[in-house]
Protein backbone atom coordinates (compact mmCIF):
# COMPACT_ATOMS: atom_id res chain seq x y z
CA UNK A 1 0.00 0.00 0.00
CA UNK A 2 1.26 3.70 -0.84
CA UNK A 3 0.46 7.22 -0.11
CA UNK A 4 0.11 9.39 -2.63
CA UNK A 5 -1.05 13.07 -2.10
CA UNK A 6 -2.41 15.94 -4.26
CA UNK A 7 -2.49 19.78 -3.97
CA UNK A 8 -4.38 21.84 -6.51
CA UNK A 9 -2.64 25.66 -6.16
CA UNK A 10 -4.67 28.24 -4.87
CA UNK A 11 -6.10 31.41 -6.27
CA UNK A 12 -3.65 33.42 -8.53
CA UNK A 13 -3.69 37.07 -9.66
CA UNK A 14 -5.65 36.14 -12.92
CA UNK A 15 -8.33 33.47 -11.16
CA UNK A 16 -9.13 36.61 -9.35
CA UNK A 17 -9.58 38.43 -12.86
CA UNK A 18 -11.34 36.08 -14.33
CA UNK A 19 -8.81 35.64 -17.64
CA UNK A 20 -8.24 32.31 -18.96
CA UNK A 21 -4.33 31.37 -17.65
CA UNK A 22 -3.38 28.06 -18.86
CA UNK A 23 0.60 28.29 -19.59
CA UNK A 24 0.56 31.79 -18.92
CA UNK A 25 2.70 32.10 -15.60
CA UNK A 26 0.78 34.24 -13.08
CA UNK A 27 1.90 34.28 -9.71
CA UNK A 28 -0.54 33.70 -6.66
CA UNK A 29 -2.96 36.12 -5.02
CA UNK A 30 -2.59 36.82 -1.71
CA UNK A 31 -5.30 34.75 -1.12
CA UNK A 32 -3.86 32.43 -3.03
CA UNK A 33 -0.46 32.16 -0.62
CA UNK A 34 -2.62 31.86 2.37
CA UNK A 35 -4.82 28.81 0.82
CA UNK A 36 -1.39 26.92 0.26
CA UNK A 37 -0.60 27.63 3.97
CA UNK A 38 -3.40 26.26 5.38
CA UNK A 39 -2.78 23.08 2.75
CA UNK A 40 0.70 22.80 5.12
CA UNK A 41 -1.11 22.80 8.00
CA UNK A 42 -3.55 20.18 6.88
CA UNK A 43 -0.68 17.76 6.44
CA UNK A 44 0.59 18.24 9.47
CA UNK A 45 -2.79 18.12 11.49
CA UNK A 46 -3.47 14.43 9.51
CA UNK A 47 0.06 13.59 10.29
CA UNK A 48 0.90 12.73 6.76
CA UNK A 49 4.70 13.27 5.75
CA UNK A 50 5.12 13.54 2.11
CA UNK A 51 9.09 12.31 1.31
CA UNK A 52 9.33 13.96 -2.06
CA UNK A 53 7.62 16.72 -3.94
CA UNK A 54 6.63 17.02 -7.46
CA UNK A 55 5.18 20.62 -9.38
CA UNK A 56 4.91 21.98 -12.50
CA UNK A 57 7.45 24.49 -13.94
CA UNK A 58 4.62 27.24 -13.52
CA UNK A 59 5.07 29.69 -10.68
CA UNK A 60 1.55 29.10 -8.98
CA UNK A 61 2.16 25.68 -8.53
CA UNK A 62 6.11 26.70 -7.03
CA UNK A 63 4.77 28.95 -5.13
CA UNK A 64 1.93 26.79 -3.30
CA UNK A 65 4.21 23.88 -3.13
CA UNK A 66 6.42 26.36 -1.23
CA UNK A 67 4.30 28.32 1.45
CA UNK A 68 2.90 24.69 2.23
CA UNK A 69 6.06 22.93 2.31
CA UNK A 70 6.91 26.15 5.11
CA UNK A 71 3.86 25.87 6.65
CA UNK A 72 4.69 22.48 7.60
CA UNK A 73 8.21 22.36 7.92
CA UNK A 74 9.14 20.51 5.38
CA UNK A 75 11.33 23.18 2.95
CA UNK A 76 13.72 20.78 2.49
CA UNK A 77 12.22 17.92 1.11
CA UNK A 78 13.76 16.88 -2.24
CA UNK A 79 11.52 18.50 -5.30
CA UNK A 80 11.10 17.91 -8.98
CA UNK A 81 9.21 19.92 -11.39
CA UNK A 82 7.90 19.26 -14.85
CA UNK A 83 6.30 21.09 -17.84
CA UNK A 84 4.21 17.79 -17.74
CA UNK A 85 2.40 18.94 -14.87
CA UNK A 86 1.95 22.23 -16.00
CA UNK A 87 -2.06 23.63 -16.46
CA UNK A 88 -3.85 22.57 -19.19
CA UNK A 89 -2.74 24.94 -22.44
CA UNK A 90 -6.04 27.24 -23.27
CA UNK A 91 -4.70 28.11 -26.74
CA UNK A 92 -6.07 31.35 -28.24
CA UNK A 93 -8.44 31.90 -24.82
CA UNK A 94 -5.25 32.18 -22.75
CA UNK A 95 -5.46 36.17 -21.74
CA UNK A 96 -8.76 36.51 -22.34
CA UNK A 97 -11.64 37.13 -19.81
CA UNK A 98 -14.16 34.26 -19.38
CA UNK A 99 -17.18 36.47 -18.81
CA UNK A 100 -16.09 38.20 -22.13
CA UNK A 101 -15.03 34.83 -23.87
CA UNK A 102 -18.93 33.45 -23.20
CA UNK A 103 -20.86 36.49 -24.48
CA UNK A 104 -18.33 36.39 -27.54
CA UNK A 105 -19.04 32.67 -28.12
CA UNK A 106 -22.05 31.64 -26.70
CA UNK A 107 -22.79 29.29 -24.26
CA UNK A 108 -22.66 25.85 -25.77
CA UNK A 109 -19.14 26.97 -27.65
CA UNK A 110 -17.94 28.28 -24.36
CA UNK A 111 -19.29 24.93 -21.99
CA UNK A 112 -17.58 22.71 -25.01
CA UNK A 113 -14.12 24.28 -24.86
CA UNK A 114 -13.75 24.18 -21.21
CA UNK A 115 -15.69 20.65 -20.40
CA UNK A 116 -15.32 18.69 -23.02
CA UNK A 117 -12.87 15.91 -22.68
CA UNK A 118 -11.62 15.97 -26.31
CA UNK A 119 -12.56 19.71 -28.10
CA UNK A 120 -9.54 22.03 -27.33
CA UNK A 121 -9.63 25.80 -27.97
CA UNK A 122 -8.02 27.31 -31.37
CA UNK A 123 -4.63 27.33 -31.08
CA UNK A 124 -2.46 30.43 -29.48
CA UNK A 125 -0.54 32.19 -32.13
CA UNK A 126 3.38 31.94 -31.70
CA UNK A 127 3.39 35.85 -31.94
CA UNK A 128 0.47 36.27 -29.39
CA UNK A 129 1.46 38.42 -26.45
CA UNK A 130 0.59 35.55 -24.14
CA UNK A 131 2.34 32.50 -26.25
CA UNK A 132 5.08 30.19 -24.32
CA UNK A 133 7.45 29.87 -27.61
CA UNK A 134 10.76 31.48 -26.74
CA UNK A 135 10.21 31.25 -22.89
CA UNK A 136 13.45 29.95 -21.50
CA UNK A 137 11.55 27.37 -19.51
CA UNK A 138 10.75 24.89 -22.66
CA UNK A 139 14.21 25.73 -24.58
CA UNK A 140 14.84 22.08 -24.29
CA UNK A 141 11.41 20.95 -25.33
CA UNK A 142 11.29 19.77 -28.97
CA UNK A 143 8.96 22.27 -31.00
CA UNK A 144 6.27 19.28 -31.53
CA UNK A 145 6.09 18.92 -27.79
CA UNK A 146 5.55 22.61 -26.81
CA UNK A 147 1.40 22.52 -27.26
CA UNK A 148 -0.72 25.89 -28.90
CA UNK A 149 -3.75 24.07 -27.29
CA UNK A 150 -4.71 21.31 -25.94
CA UNK A 151 -8.36 19.71 -24.55
CA UNK A 152 -8.09 17.36 -21.37
CA UNK A 153 -7.46 14.61 -23.52
CA UNK A 154 -4.02 16.30 -24.27
CA UNK A 155 -3.20 16.38 -21.13
CA UNK A 156 -3.77 13.13 -20.00
CA UNK A 157 -1.69 12.27 -23.04
CA UNK A 158 1.59 14.37 -21.59
CA UNK A 159 1.11 14.12 -17.94
CA UNK A 160 0.99 10.36 -18.00
CA UNK A 161 4.33 9.56 -18.72
CA UNK A 162 5.56 11.59 -15.58
CA UNK A 163 3.14 9.61 -13.78
CA UNK A 164 4.71 6.16 -15.01
CA UNK A 165 8.34 7.50 -14.88
CA UNK A 166 8.78 10.04 -12.38
CA UNK A 167 5.96 9.43 -9.89
CA UNK A 168 4.90 5.50 -9.75
CA UNK A 169 8.33 4.70 -9.08
CA UNK A 170 8.33 6.67 -5.52
CA UNK A 171 5.24 5.01 -4.61
CA UNK A 172 6.71 1.29 -5.35
CA UNK A 173 10.16 2.46 -3.77
CA UNK A 174 7.76 3.19 -0.90
CA UNK A 175 7.28 7.10 -0.43
CA UNK A 176 4.99 9.33 -0.45
CA UNK A 177 4.77 11.83 -3.12
CA UNK A 178 2.95 15.40 -2.89
CA UNK A 179 2.00 16.48 -6.28
CA UNK A 180 1.54 20.18 -6.40
CA UNK A 181 -0.18 21.09 -9.73
CA UNK A 182 -3.22 22.75 -11.29
CA UNK A 183 -7.26 21.99 -11.85
CA UNK A 184 -7.02 19.92 -15.40
CA UNK A 185 -3.47 18.59 -14.46
CA UNK A 186 -4.52 16.94 -11.27
CA UNK A 187 -7.88 16.05 -12.99
CA UNK A 188 -6.40 14.10 -15.27
CA UNK A 189 -3.91 12.44 -12.72
CA UNK A 190 -7.39 11.56 -11.48
CA UNK A 191 -9.36 10.59 -13.99
CA UNK A 192 -6.39 7.82 -15.14
CA UNK A 193 -6.42 6.47 -11.12
CA UNK A 194 -10.38 6.79 -10.24
CA UNK A 195 -10.99 5.48 -14.30
CA UNK A 196 -13.53 8.24 -14.47
CA UNK A 197 -15.02 7.81 -17.94
CA UNK A 198 -14.79 11.13 -20.45
CA UNK A 199 -18.17 12.31 -20.08
CA UNK A 200 -18.04 12.08 -16.45
CA UNK A 201 -14.84 13.69 -15.77
CA UNK A 202 -16.67 17.40 -16.99
CA UNK A 203 -18.29 17.38 -13.58
CA UNK A 204 -15.39 16.52 -11.41
CA UNK A 205 -13.53 19.91 -9.67
CA UNK A 206 -10.94 19.61 -7.49
CA UNK A 207 -11.21 22.18 -4.85
CA UNK A 208 -7.93 24.88 -4.32
CA UNK A 209 -5.40 24.26 -1.46
CA UNK A 210 -6.78 20.96 -0.03
CA UNK A 211 -4.83 17.91 0.01
CA UNK A 212 -6.55 14.92 -1.46
CA UNK A 213 -4.56 11.89 0.02
CA UNK A 214 -4.74 8.94 -1.94
CA UNK A 215 -4.39 5.51 -0.96
CA UNK A 216 -3.07 2.96 -3.50
CA UNK A 217 -2.50 -0.76 -3.55
CA UNK A 218 -0.04 -2.80 -5.13
CA UNK A 219 -1.29 -1.95 -8.85
CA UNK A 220 -1.04 1.97 -8.20
CA UNK A 221 -4.99 1.83 -7.81
CA UNK A 222 -6.92 4.23 -5.33
CA UNK A 223 -8.00 1.34 -2.65
CA UNK A 224 -11.04 3.84 -2.35
CA UNK A 225 -12.04 5.46 -5.35
CA UNK A 226 -11.74 9.46 -5.36
CA UNK A 227 -9.32 9.34 -2.35
CA UNK A 228 -9.87 11.81 0.81
CA UNK A 229 -9.64 15.02 1.55
CA UNK A 230 -7.55 16.09 4.03
CA UNK A 231 -10.75 18.55 5.06
CA UNK A 232 -13.77 17.08 3.77
CA UNK A 233 -16.48 19.78 4.52
CA UNK A 234 -14.40 22.47 3.35
CA UNK A 235 -13.74 19.98 0.10
CA UNK A 236 -17.34 19.87 -0.46
CA UNK A 237 -18.66 23.13 0.22
CA UNK A 238 -15.51 24.31 -2.58
CA UNK A 239 -16.99 21.95 -4.43
CA UNK A 240 -20.88 22.70 -4.22
CA UNK A 241 -19.65 26.65 -4.37
CA UNK A 242 -17.94 25.73 -8.18
CA UNK A 243 -21.55 23.73 -9.37
CA UNK A 244 -23.16 26.50 -8.42
CA UNK A 245 -21.50 29.03 -10.33
CA UNK A 246 -23.75 30.64 -13.09
CA UNK A 247 -27.35 28.84 -11.84
CA UNK B 1 34.48 28.13 -19.41
CA UNK B 2 31.77 27.20 -17.28
CA UNK B 3 30.31 29.81 -15.11
CA UNK B 4 29.38 29.51 -11.00
CA UNK B 5 27.38 31.45 -8.48
CA UNK B 6 27.68 31.41 -5.14
CA UNK B 7 24.88 32.73 -2.77
CA UNK B 8 24.95 33.15 0.88
CA UNK B 9 21.63 33.30 2.69
CA UNK B 10 20.81 36.61 4.21
CA UNK B 11 20.33 37.36 7.90
CA UNK B 12 18.05 34.54 9.61
CA UNK B 13 16.11 35.47 13.41
CA UNK B 14 19.25 33.61 15.37
CA UNK B 15 22.20 35.98 13.15
CA UNK B 16 19.68 38.69 14.45
CA UNK B 17 19.79 37.93 17.71
CA UNK B 18 23.47 36.63 17.48
CA UNK B 19 23.49 33.43 18.20
CA UNK B 20 25.33 30.02 17.10
CA UNK B 21 23.38 28.49 14.33
CA UNK B 22 25.07 26.04 12.74
CA UNK B 23 22.61 22.86 11.55
CA UNK B 24 19.80 24.54 13.65
CA UNK B 25 16.80 24.98 11.40
CA UNK B 26 15.86 29.29 11.81
CA UNK B 27 13.94 31.15 9.16
CA UNK B 28 15.10 34.11 7.26
CA UNK B 29 14.46 36.99 9.18
CA UNK B 30 12.18 39.86 7.17
CA UNK B 31 16.10 41.64 6.35
CA UNK B 32 17.40 38.48 5.20
CA UNK B 33 14.01 37.75 2.40
CA UNK B 34 14.87 41.16 1.23
CA UNK B 35 18.36 40.72 1.05
CA UNK B 36 17.85 36.98 -0.72
CA UNK B 37 15.40 39.18 -3.72
CA UNK B 38 17.94 42.20 -3.94
CA UNK B 39 20.09 38.50 -4.75
CA UNK B 40 17.76 37.69 -7.53
CA UNK B 41 17.49 41.26 -9.35
CA UNK B 42 21.10 41.47 -9.33
CA UNK B 43 21.46 38.12 -11.21
CA UNK B 44 18.71 39.70 -13.71
CA UNK B 45 20.93 43.16 -13.85
CA UNK B 46 23.84 41.44 -14.43
CA UNK B 47 22.10 39.18 -17.49
CA UNK B 48 22.71 36.55 -15.56
CA UNK B 49 20.69 33.29 -15.92
CA UNK B 50 21.43 30.22 -13.75
CA UNK B 51 20.05 26.92 -15.30
CA UNK B 52 20.23 24.90 -12.21
CA UNK B 53 20.16 25.66 -8.79
CA UNK B 54 21.80 24.02 -5.80
CA UNK B 55 20.42 24.56 -1.48
CA UNK B 56 21.63 23.06 1.53
CA UNK B 57 18.72 21.30 3.14
CA UNK B 58 18.41 24.32 5.42
CA UNK B 59 15.69 26.47 5.51
CA UNK B 60 17.31 29.66 5.80
CA UNK B 61 19.17 28.66 2.09
CA UNK B 62 15.76 27.20 0.78
CA UNK B 63 14.17 30.04 1.57
CA UNK B 64 17.21 32.18 0.05
CA UNK B 65 16.97 30.61 -2.95
CA UNK B 66 13.34 30.92 -3.46
CA UNK B 67 12.72 34.45 -3.25
CA UNK B 68 15.77 34.81 -5.17
CA UNK B 69 14.76 33.33 -7.79
CA UNK B 70 11.10 34.34 -7.32
CA UNK B 71 12.49 38.01 -7.64
CA UNK B 72 14.25 37.24 -11.08
CA UNK B 73 11.63 34.83 -12.35
CA UNK B 74 13.42 32.05 -12.20
CA UNK B 75 11.28 29.65 -9.73
CA UNK B 76 10.89 27.14 -12.17
CA UNK B 77 14.82 26.40 -12.12
CA UNK B 78 15.35 22.56 -11.41
CA UNK B 79 16.58 22.72 -7.83
CA UNK B 80 18.73 19.95 -5.89
CA UNK B 81 18.94 19.86 -2.32
CA UNK B 82 21.79 18.81 -0.11
CA UNK B 83 23.02 18.01 3.50
CA UNK B 84 26.53 18.62 2.21
CA UNK B 85 26.18 22.12 1.74
CA UNK B 86 24.89 22.93 4.77
CA UNK B 87 26.15 25.38 7.49
CA UNK B 88 29.14 23.91 9.67
CA UNK B 89 28.19 22.39 12.65
CA UNK B 90 28.45 24.35 15.60
CA UNK B 91 28.34 21.79 18.19
CA UNK B 92 27.66 22.33 21.74
CA UNK B 93 27.94 25.46 20.63
CA UNK B 94 24.85 25.47 18.76
CA UNK B 95 22.12 27.63 20.16
CA UNK B 96 24.45 29.70 22.34
CA UNK B 97 24.81 33.67 22.61
CA UNK B 98 28.09 34.54 20.84
CA UNK B 99 29.11 37.33 22.96
CA UNK B 100 28.10 35.24 26.06
CA UNK B 101 30.38 31.90 24.78
CA UNK B 102 33.52 34.73 24.17
CA UNK B 103 32.78 35.67 27.92
CA UNK B 104 32.61 32.62 29.25
CA UNK B 105 35.89 30.70 26.57
CA UNK B 106 37.89 34.04 26.64
CA UNK B 107 39.19 35.79 23.60
CA UNK B 108 42.04 32.84 22.13
CA UNK B 109 39.08 30.06 22.90
CA UNK B 110 36.38 31.95 20.98
CA UNK B 111 38.75 33.11 18.07
CA UNK B 112 39.88 29.06 17.56
CA UNK B 113 36.73 27.60 17.44
CA UNK B 114 35.35 30.46 15.08
CA UNK B 115 38.31 30.57 13.09
CA UNK B 116 41.01 28.09 13.27
CA UNK B 117 41.11 25.65 10.29
CA UNK B 118 40.84 22.38 12.23
CA UNK B 119 39.98 22.59 15.88
CA UNK B 120 36.27 22.28 16.10
CA UNK B 121 34.06 23.46 19.26
CA UNK B 122 33.16 20.27 21.95
CA UNK B 123 30.33 18.42 20.12
CA UNK B 124 26.90 18.52 20.84
CA UNK B 125 25.16 15.92 23.10
CA UNK B 126 22.46 13.97 21.39
CA UNK B 127 19.79 14.54 24.18
CA UNK B 128 20.36 18.44 23.51
CA UNK B 129 17.64 20.37 22.62
CA UNK B 130 19.41 21.78 19.58
CA UNK B 131 20.72 18.16 18.53
CA UNK B 132 19.84 16.79 14.88
CA UNK B 133 19.88 13.82 15.60
CA UNK B 134 15.83 12.29 15.08
CA UNK B 135 15.34 14.79 12.25
CA UNK B 136 13.65 13.56 9.34
CA UNK B 137 15.83 15.32 7.18
CA UNK B 138 18.60 13.43 8.10
CA UNK B 139 16.90 9.99 8.36
CA UNK B 140 19.10 8.56 5.33
CA UNK B 141 22.25 9.27 6.77
CA UNK B 142 24.00 6.23 8.40
CA UNK B 143 24.80 7.54 12.06
CA UNK B 144 28.65 8.09 11.68
CA UNK B 145 27.50 10.87 8.60
CA UNK B 146 25.08 13.25 10.75
CA UNK B 147 28.10 15.49 12.55
CA UNK B 148 28.39 16.27 16.51
CA UNK B 149 30.39 18.67 15.81
CA UNK B 150 32.76 20.05 12.57
CA UNK B 151 35.55 22.26 11.75
CA UNK B 152 36.17 24.14 8.28
CA UNK B 153 38.17 21.67 7.58
CA UNK B 154 35.43 18.38 8.37
CA UNK B 155 33.02 20.63 5.99
CA UNK B 156 35.74 20.60 3.14
CA UNK B 157 35.62 17.19 3.52
CA UNK B 158 31.99 16.58 3.36
CA UNK B 159 31.11 19.41 0.89
CA UNK B 160 33.21 18.35 -1.96
CA UNK B 161 31.64 15.13 -2.80
CA UNK B 162 29.10 17.31 -3.46
CA UNK B 163 30.98 19.53 -5.81
CA UNK B 164 32.35 16.55 -7.61
CA UNK B 165 29.57 14.54 -8.30
CA UNK B 166 27.00 17.03 -8.40
CA UNK B 167 28.21 20.11 -9.82
CA UNK B 168 31.06 19.68 -11.75
CA UNK B 169 29.39 17.32 -13.92
CA UNK B 170 26.79 20.36 -14.90
CA UNK B 171 29.71 22.50 -15.11
CA UNK B 172 30.85 20.14 -17.79
CA UNK B 173 27.47 20.02 -19.80
CA UNK B 174 27.91 23.65 -19.78
CA UNK B 175 25.19 24.36 -17.37
CA UNK B 176 25.54 27.38 -14.51
CA UNK B 177 24.48 26.33 -11.32
CA UNK B 178 24.29 28.55 -8.57
CA UNK B 179 24.52 27.49 -5.37
CA UNK B 180 22.55 28.59 -2.52
CA UNK B 181 24.34 28.16 0.76
CA UNK B 182 25.95 29.28 3.64
CA UNK B 183 29.16 30.94 4.97
CA UNK B 184 30.82 27.89 5.78
CA UNK B 185 30.20 25.64 3.05
CA UNK B 186 30.80 28.12 0.69
CA UNK B 187 34.06 29.24 2.10
CA UNK B 188 35.08 25.45 2.28
CA UNK B 189 34.05 25.98 -1.93
CA UNK B 190 35.73 29.15 -2.10
CA UNK B 191 39.33 27.25 -0.38
CA UNK B 192 38.83 24.68 -3.01
CA UNK B 193 38.62 26.46 -5.80
CA UNK B 194 41.25 29.48 -5.08
CA UNK B 195 43.66 27.20 -3.35
CA UNK B 196 43.34 29.39 -0.29
CA UNK B 197 45.84 28.13 2.41
CA UNK B 198 44.92 27.08 5.81
CA UNK B 199 45.62 29.96 8.06
CA UNK B 200 44.72 32.83 4.91
CA UNK B 201 41.14 31.44 5.14
CA UNK B 202 40.39 32.20 8.14
CA UNK B 203 40.44 35.96 7.30
CA UNK B 204 37.92 35.17 4.08
CA UNK B 205 34.52 36.45 4.17
CA UNK B 206 31.86 35.69 2.28
CA UNK B 207 28.83 38.55 2.49
CA UNK B 208 25.19 37.83 2.18
CA UNK B 209 22.98 38.06 -0.80
CA UNK B 210 25.38 39.52 -3.11
CA UNK B 211 25.96 36.64 -5.82
CA UNK B 212 29.44 36.08 -6.21
CA UNK B 213 30.33 34.75 -10.32
CA UNK B 214 33.24 32.68 -11.17
CA UNK B 215 34.36 31.66 -14.66
CA UNK B 216 35.87 28.78 -14.20
CA UNK B 217 38.67 27.16 -16.97
CA UNK B 218 39.17 23.25 -18.35
CA UNK B 219 39.89 22.35 -14.66
CA UNK B 220 36.89 23.93 -12.91
CA UNK B 221 39.16 26.44 -11.33
CA UNK B 222 38.71 29.61 -11.33
CA UNK B 223 39.87 32.19 -14.12
CA UNK B 224 40.22 34.94 -11.64
CA UNK B 225 41.00 34.32 -7.88
CA UNK B 226 38.29 35.29 -5.62
CA UNK B 227 35.86 35.41 -8.62
CA UNK B 228 33.17 38.37 -8.72
CA UNK B 229 30.40 39.95 -6.67
CA UNK B 230 27.59 41.10 -8.40
CA UNK B 231 27.50 44.49 -6.68
CA UNK B 232 31.07 44.76 -5.99
CA UNK B 233 31.25 48.02 -3.94
CA UNK B 234 28.29 46.53 -1.08
CA UNK B 235 30.15 43.10 -0.84
CA UNK B 236 33.17 45.14 -0.02
CA UNK B 237 31.29 47.14 2.45
CA UNK B 238 30.29 44.24 4.07
CA UNK B 239 33.53 42.62 4.34
CA UNK B 240 34.69 45.92 5.98
CA UNK B 241 32.17 45.70 8.27
CA UNK B 242 32.85 42.08 9.30
CA UNK B 243 36.54 42.63 9.72
CA UNK B 244 36.14 45.51 11.81
CA UNK B 245 33.25 43.84 14.03
CA UNK B 246 34.61 43.88 17.83
CA UNK B 247 37.05 46.42 17.04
Amino acid sequence: MATLVLLRHGESEWNAKGLFTGWVDVALSPTGEEEARRGGRLLVEAGLRPDVVHTSVLTRAIQTANHALGAAGLSWLPVSRSWRLNERHYGALQGKNKAQTREEFGDEQFTLWRRSYDVPPPPLADDDEFSQVGDARYAQLPPELLPRTECLKDVVGRMLPYWYDAIVPELAAGRTPLVVAHGNSLRALVKHLDGVGDEEIAKLNIPTGIPLRYELDAEFKPVKAGGEYLDPAAAEAAIQAVANQGR
